[in-house]
């Protein structure tokens, strides 16, 4: 009986936690030995990473649908290179942001020409082909999230620059998602404390690894 | 009645002349006052010409995948942003390369696993969704290809940079594709002199110019 890789992805509008949670569960992950790896979109990848410099931080306007086939080309890579390397090698791999944040940022976040933009973003998502075993949307209060954000240093990128309608669009685009996928998507509060929502999520990480066996 | 725009692509390996035939066109059009734009990929727009940069002169190695669709995200910023405006503004958009190219590197250059990759393709093509309504490939004999190359100058691209191989098998490729898109692809015999061939494809192109009205 030989334990399969398992992929999960952390899902959140901004100041969610899920870099803060990601960060916990590799230690837990370390400390029971468990073979992982952590890895974040856009990006984990050498080429995905490259890309990841241009789709958060320049300066160009891309078209819509051209945001959305960037975001792509970048997970092709991280899928091919990265992700399904790792699951075949019967590793746990974490993901910070996949397919939902794309559905949700550049989807539901679009307001306008939002419903043209959902179906593109379905049709790339096929072409991927690859999905998480399960996610985990960790959801916060509006409050929290901004007091979050407020502390945060470093540059700014092209999703975090944008305005508060901008974000609560993203916000409820999270919960359609849901709603559309309750069997893969788990809603997580997260607006507690963080060490303790970690063992949470890992024990539940732990759980879904236990039934992972081929 | 309106004239509505019309949409050119030249296609074919490298050396067949393409860059060429599109500035004596561009000559051409202008002495007769015919309003149009001469574009190229990837590039044409300036998000498509930043991630011309990467996709030709980046040292990462993308998967296939990615590198199929980082040309589909140029190509969407193109048709977005620089080709579809034009079009229904009533210009002329004449391109150097499009999808026939994507078809002939990306598809049929990778050889083994091919077969996969013409059908990632085909599936990316549909979701631009905007065809060009005439393609000319021009096709000239490998020893003049060879020729031309030779005494070209600057920086050589991810393409260029490939083996003979390779580039036999984009030459076969285009074959294949033409016979395809027989309606669409009208094989072009470029090995003669630039300037003839340039007052041709003219013709061929104010024939299909006075067609396309409203």
């Amino acid at each position: 009986m030989r334990r399969r890789g398992v992929f999960i992805t952390l899902e959140g509008g901004e100041g969610c936690g899920k870099s803060t949670q990601l960060n916990l569960l590799a230690k837990l992950l370390e400390k029971q030995g468990v073979p992982f790896i952590a890895t974040r979109e856009p990006g984990g990848s050498q080429g995905a990473e490259l890309l990841r410099d241009t789709i958060l931080f320049s300066d160009v306007a891309f078209s819509a649908r051209s945001e959305v086939l960037l975001h792509m080309a970048a997970r092709a890579d991280h899928v091919d290179q990265t992700i399904r390397p790792a699951c075949e090698a019967g590793k746990l791999v974490l993901c910070d942001r996949y397919h939902h944040s794309t559905i949700a940022y550049q989807g539901y976040g679009a307001g306008e020409g939002a419903a043209d933009l959902l179906k593109f973003i379905e049709d790339a998502r096929r072409l991927i082909a690859f999905e998480p075993d399960k996610t985990f949307l960790l959801d916060v209060p509006l409050q929290v999230a901004t007091q979050r954000l407020a502390k945060r240093k470093g540059r700014t990128d092209r999703y975090e620059a944008r305005g508060a309608a901008f974000h609560d669009r993203v916000r409820q685009g999270f919960d359609k998602i849901q709603e559309q996928e309750p069997e893969r998507i788990e809603r997580i509060n997260a607006g507690g404390d963080a060490d303790a929502l970690s063992h949470i999520l890992f024990r539940k990480i732990m759980a879904l690894r236990e039934g992972a066996v081929e």
